[in-house]
């Protein structure tokens, strides 16, 4: 079983014996396979609940390291962990690696023992395990009548402590991950992509194969977007749009937040959207790159492979993409590819 | 006739038959001459036009490239297209430099065959020409039940496949232009000044020639403020300041967006506001400049010339303008000098 | 008297023989000592007062430059200047330097005399004085029907003249400080901290004295970010969060703003935001640095020491604070230890 089809599985409710993880994700679970354009889309449930998830910080056969929530299953982006406002999720984690890793949050709600840094003394000892808690709650007024915002956004975690105290070797090696925290009302994604910034990489691929994403004409495509390192940089995507808000959608013709199709971000920004794959534009390889010349001339780029309904996507060429002035030969590892099984929630693509 | 001239024929509906354009802006053509500071300002009609336009890549006399509405006539920035959310453009665009040249737009909707890359062969040979075409769309409800945002933004258009296959080269040679669209009900400006921070040049003007634009007190400016090439930098004016939301105009007093004289920008990202000329600050030679202290003492500074209503400008001698230590000499290019025949919608300053 | 004492003094309108300001900020004077965490939070009142302020640019021991309320009491960065929407303040300047310098306000309303520039005639000659005039104003509809934003915003000083026209010399030695401007209605905090991130340095700080902030769970804390020089820096705080939006809390359940733990900015840039201390996460010793990863790992970090009611801090040793490699030894110079005695508006750490 592959992590993908773990996380499946996971989500689904079927892997409790084996993880001891109740429910990550328990929206997904009623995602339907098929759902026609003019159906209301599913929406996040109310939180409230209480979630305990296994996770490994791992070194990987090339030199990297990534976080995984199996043994032998970590992966660049580490898996996304998404919550609803209100849940609390505890987990257990091991270090598999020679060195002293952690697991920073943010966004979240935690207490100082679960700061993931070695200032705190929270962070991890090789071979050793320590259960970090997260909570998350709703937005709502405080006793003193002011308004506390709730949890909800595009978050992340990322080791703090390897090579520097600020974990400045352990995220160049690829430990990070998204966390998504829903509003009850949320809209849910079809599919779910992660794409990361991480010094000159994406995902810390290198520039010949960064990670092409796959979807279907209609999909409401999800991409949680996350920089790291030290390079400010551009995230643009040719064809498509979003808001530059909380959930990258607008919330009626009263939201009067800037509609982009680019943003600058630096080391730790996160944000995400849901865009519908191919609306107003069809299908067709569109790139999607960092936009400071250099960066993407240089391979910081990758494709948005949106197929029509028959799967076939004009003009493209998967022997010959060439998105970048350099061959990608074996571009990326593909994205959810088939799209009637990948749930909303959890499906994650690219590593 | 000089360019500017053109356009402002072209936009009063003029120049149909040299062009081919019916209205590129159809709003602007009942703008008033003078209006009065109690009279509501003209707001964009309804789009849903179909528009035709043309359009030349040109290499320029110093070795830098640009786009222009005529032949022989290219400027940078390229010239402004304003469209009203619902119009459709249709531009031929003929490449008359002797390298392959594209139009890459953001934020409106096109599909895979306007792309203007090379990986999707949508770029256009020396000597060739192509029909690009855009298409935007007012916000409303899908049948989903979800809300779509409009196409209305302050976007930009540039090249895609000079030097690079991301238009580096393109970019830096000048082969860039703002894109306006409004929605209806959109206050329209007195004048329209587009300000491009490309890599260490404003309007790849030299730093001694950084461009200056003119204004008389209370007219509605509307800057377009884009970023092309490899650094990040802060956009700031002196003396005025606008909201950092989708207009740079607060909807009213629940607006929450920031409101701002100072924003980070990295290339392709873009954004527009309008401003009173000198409300609350009165007449003067107002710096605008990158505020990255090393960009603004090379040079990245220009000046808002706000003069009274009978032209005179405190304290400005326009022989010692002296806003960078270097003096610019014959600064700038001017902006739209004379008042009265600006149009709002089209009318361009500093190339 | 120092010149936090000083300020608390003036701000209580015990000063004014001494300085000629009859009231900074009318508002504290009436911030009670303690406040039940159910009690609603104290707000601005109206503006429209006139208020005078005397004010000196001095080289400090060190080399380095400050601006302050009182002749030798300059300080990096320089005292607060809370406003309140409709107010004016004239504050006489006074240049004890050897060089000419200026103060040049982001934000408010002032006109060209005002300007504090070289090219505007504006900046004072060593031994010199000149009076600095800044408006603010409450939002309201205009004359034509159109919505002007008012003035609240969290906004800056700075030198534009030593070293060159743009004051690249003044910033970098420390000339520099915070203007706030409030609406009526704004909850005031209980306690305020500047951080600037100015180059590499926090306050002009070296690495290993990076400053630290006091507080007590519960205390409304205010922070006021700005960033200066030539660097760009992302801001994260540990453990909380807050809007990007004008105020840094959400007006409601219909702001669509971001909730944000981490923002990029650039030079000039100047956010703000209020923070229930330890709020969901309790006491401890938070950090808050600079995500770019060479930045906090060369020193751009500090802590936000919040402590329980008692005064400790779980798991802070204040002889090993180590919150960077380097232990920063006497780490920081405090914030408003005193946690009753400092009031909302104008109390200041950490210079």
């Amino acid at each position: 079983m592959d992590r993908r089809s773990f996380n499946r599985r996971l989500l689904a409710g079927g892997a409790v014996a084996a993880t001891g993880i109740t429910s990550l994700s328990v929206a997904s679970a009623s995602a339907p396979a098929a759902r026609a354009a003019d159906t209301p889309p599913r929406t996040a449930p109310a939180g409230g609940q209480v979630r305990r998830l296994t996770m490994y910080a791992e070194t990987l056969p090339n030199g990297q390291m990534g976080y995984g929530f199996e043994r032998g299953k970590a992966s660049i982006p580490g898996p996304p962990i998404e919550l609803n406002e209100g849940d609390t999720v505890h987990i257990e984690f091991e270090n598999t690696t020679d060195v002293p890793v952690s697991l920073h949050v943010h966004g979240v709600d935690y207490d100082i023992a679960n700061d993931g840094t070695r200032m705190n003394k929270s962070h991890v000892e090789p071979g050793a395990t320590r259960t970090y808690t997260w909570r998350t709650h709703a937005p709502g007024p405080r006793a003193d009548g002011t308004w506390q915002p709730g949890s909800a956004g595009y978050w992340h975690y990322h080791d703090h402590v390897v090579g520097t105290d600020h974990g400045t070797g352990g995220i160049r090696k690829g430990l990070y991950g998204p966390v998504i925290v829903r509003r009850k009302g949320d809209i849910l994604p079809d599919k779910q992509f992660t794409i990361v910034f991480n010094d000159m990489t994406i995902n810390n691929k290198p520039a010949a194969e960064s990670p092409d994403f796959k979807a279907t004409v209609g999909d409401r495509i999800e991409i949680v977007m996350i920089t790291h390192g030290e390079f400010y940089h551009t995230f643009h995507v040719h064809g498509h749009r979003w808001a530059d808000n909380r959930t990258g959608l607008l919330t009626g013709p009263d939201d009067p937040s800037r509609v982009i199709d680019n943003k600058i971000t630096g080391p730790a920004d996160s944000f995400g959207f849901q865009i519908i794959a191919g609306e107003r534009g069809g299908a067709g390889a569109w790139m999607y790159h960092c936009h400071v010349q250099s960066h993407s001339d240089m391979g910081m780029a990758g494709l948005l492979l949106i197929a029509k309904a028959d799967g076939t996507i004009p003009g493209y060429d998967p022997d010959h993409p060439h998105h970048t002035a350099a061959s990608p030969g074996t571009a990326g590892s593909g994205g959810s590819a088939s799209g009637g099984s990948a749930s909303g929630a959890g499906a994650h693509a690219g590593h």
